[in-house]
């Protein structure tokens, strides 16, 4: 009984330290520990017992030291837009907010890559590229946090041409679980340089160690761009277009599917007149000719599988409302069911089993009896039924938590993935062994207990320690 | 005194539980293991006490579970190709020979993937693949073994336009230092499902434990492919149009630079007769269109930097006559000093620092009087000096190991790194600190550690336990 009342103090006294360090920098309001407790999903809010607000990492590692000296658990945030409830304070303790490092350290526009602190955002980071004709690719839907795209190994709708946070992150600076700032990659575009510490913490949800500044990638901006929208009969055919398309090698740049019940809610939210039908949204980059060549042979195969109704955007305007409203499919699908909160499915397969494992989630869909829209980048096998939920309804969460569990147990049957691109947070914990089994599982934990042995760094996440 | 004798009957005993598991698939010949304890660089042989030919991942796993309970170190072997030391047996031990496990356990055409075992080499999976229309790009010198190259993240002359093993390993089946085998990764084409395995044992050089099995990306082969030599005025000249062709994102699927020395070499070697000029051996894939348009592209980049003397070859018979002579320039080097062996560097930089990097290892080679012509992956910023040294004379030995560390130094002086495909071996061991610090240095070892607690995975290599 003495155990909570001491570690309060504890707690207490680390606040008063973290004070010291950071001043006004260190909040308890309740409605910042509110806010930083949660993402963008239905997972509840499990509020941290501080947020500090970082501002060099040096400022982070002091931070993580004087958490380490306590066991206290240290949670990373950018944006707090994760969907699998990687920023919940499960264990209380102190929240690292990181947003306020935002500066883009050096951009290298001869050697295509640059560094940025870890809260700046993908928007942020091109609008800061615009004058040099390069940008970032990756592009999940919220204007989120490099940080939290490279934790969470994140991708969007540029994958299936420029590839995830998996390949676009040369070179990190974390700060380890003993509070030590330590760099890996170089700015070399290849290495054969011992273990591969970067690939090691993409993905690892802070559970290894903090992420503070990340050295990306850029790209050359495409002297052609053009975008499309094509309506399709049905989402088989929209999907076997895509499946087609990526078999004979095409470089799309995008080619993202949008179910009928989407379209109509992106029509009422966004004030745009899509033909209310299963669509694919696709952009081409390259030069002039590429591009020509790249138009016709996927209007082609396109119109093999019943296509009709290209709508071309060539202009940046266009195009730019065109994606803004793919972007904005999540919050167009919460105005369809105000009050509703989206439970967000993420399988993957290989691309030979897409059509299959759509048009298979669709019809359990339809039998679930729930509002839950396909969306996805199918280019990459990669698709998510949200699941647009009443929180108050437990019906409805049941129904949601079954179509997600037969979603996963599809995909993982087909040799895919439980998720493509939102990571494991604790909402996906439970599909851990059955995806990877029980010695990989174990080996994970392995790695997690050497670089965290009081298992302070975001514990209960990705690993069940 | 007694612990040798000791060891060595432990080591007998060792070896007849292995001859019980595999009969004559246990060698213990002086020739066997004189073969199996040496690369094909300088680096003296250091023969394990035993080599078992391996069948079967079931197999490995039994021979690991033998060696671990009398902590015998364990090298594994696959075709005996690399360059930095990787099959030292420097502790002595067991080498488990892969060679035997060659089969290509299965081809998904639609989903462009494979899964074979480790001992198929590059060569004999490209030949299994002719009539399905796919390749495998990945293609260091040698005709090495997939779980060698995934295991040394190899790369070569395609890497530039399909990546590397890093990017182009899918997933693996491992056994682990306990003997128990794992799987990681999927056949989706991304995952954003807990720490990247994957990504952990590539690169890692047996040292975490044994590749048996590789699931490997593969590609459409392209329509059309073209091939070229150029010849430049300078070495500088022929670097910095490699640059411009990077910067400008020309999607070359191969461009390398042979120095004058290795082309004279490789004309007497291969009875070519290519203009004793610094050169760049060109590819291209693609449509028609695209292929023309990149030709076009670099034939004007390279004329701005005075290049010469374009010689193309369409016909497949042609170009790979023209791919066999890059890739067969280390042994025509031998052949120039013959009973020489090559001190082979491999170095990799930013591409904006490629030329300068390249003309200053030229002008050392020169002051320090040795045969070291220069050759590369340029398009990645990846360049070998291969030093031939007669190694019977300390000196040139001297001088070798001297110019080596002054290129690791320039390399990493301008944001490279001390290897970009060969690996660290016992090689490079010395320089990992320099490149990535203690910090991350320390990490790598504490990983080490939590994996192989014994030490017995090719003890002695990538980190210095």
């Amino acid at each position: 009984m003495n155990q909570p009342a001491a570690n309060v103090t504890g707690r207490e006294n680390l606040i008063a330290q973290l004070r010291e360090l950071l001043g006004e920098r260190v909040s308890t309001s309740a409605s910042v520990l509110e806010q930083h407790g949660r993402g963008e999903s239905w997972h509840p809010s499990q509020p941290p017992d501080a947020v500090c607000f970082a501002r060099s990492t040096d400022e982070v590692a002091a931070i993580v030291r004087l958490c380490a000296a306590s066991a206290t658990p240290i949670v990373a945030y950018g944006t707090g837009t994760s969907l699998e409830g990687q920023v919940q304070a499960v264990n209380g303790g102190i929240c690292i907010d990181l947003s306020q490092m935002d500066e883009v350290l050096e951009v290298n526009a001869e050697d295509l890559d640059c560094r940025v602190q870890a809260g700046v955002t993908r928007r942020a980071l091109n609008r800061y590229l615009r004058d040099t004709g390069l940008f970032f690719p990756v592009d999940p839907g919220a204007d989120t946090s490099i940080g939290g795209m490279t934790a969470t190994r994140a991708s969007g709708t540029n994958a299936v041409r420029y590839g995830t946070m998996r390949e676009n992150v040369l070179g990190l600076t974390v700060v380890t679980a003993s509070g030590e700032v330590i760099r890996t990659g170089t700015r070399a575009r290849k290495s054969a340089a011992g273990y591969d510490l970067t690939r090691l913490f993409v993905g690892s949800e802070g559970t290894l160690g903090i992420i503070t500044e990340v050295c990306l990638r850029l790209y050359g901006l495409a002297e052609t761009i053009s975008a499309a929208i094509v309506n399709f009969p049905d989402i088989r055919s929209a999907a076997e277009a895509t499946m087609q398309t990526i078999q004979l090698g095409i470089p799309v740049a995008r080619i993202e599917l949008v179910e009928t019940g989407y379209i109509e809610a992106i029509n009422a939210y966004s004030k745009t007149d899509y033909p209310e039908l299963d669509t694919l949204f696709l952009e081409f980059h390259g030069t002039p000719d590429a591009v020509a060549e790249q138009v016709r042979l996927v209007e082609e195969i396109s119109r093999d599988f019943g296509a009709t109704g290209f709508r071309w955007a060539e202009r940046e305007e266009d195009r730019q409302r065109l994606w803004r409203a793919r972007h904005d499919a999540y919050y167009a699908g919460l105005a369809v069911r105000p009050g509703s909160r989206g439970y967000v499915t993420d399988v993957c397969v290989p691309i030979s089993r897409l059509a299959e494992c759509i048009a298979e989630t669709q019809a359990d869909v339809a039998a679930a009896g729930v509002f839950a829209p396909i969306i996805g980048h199918v280019g990459d096998g990669n698709f998510h039924a949200t699941i647009f939920i009443d929180p108050d309804d437990e019906a409805e969460f049941e129904k949601a938590l079954g179509l997600d569990k037969r979603m996963v147990e599809r995909a993982l049957a087909m040799g895919g993935t439980c998720t493509g691109e939102h990571g494991i947070g604790i909402g996906k914990l439970k599909h851990m062994r059955r995806e990877h089994g029980d010695g990989a599982v174990e080996l994970m934990r392995t790695i997690k207990q050497a670089l965290d042995p009081q298992n302070i760094m975001n514990p209960g996440k990705v690993i069940d320690c």
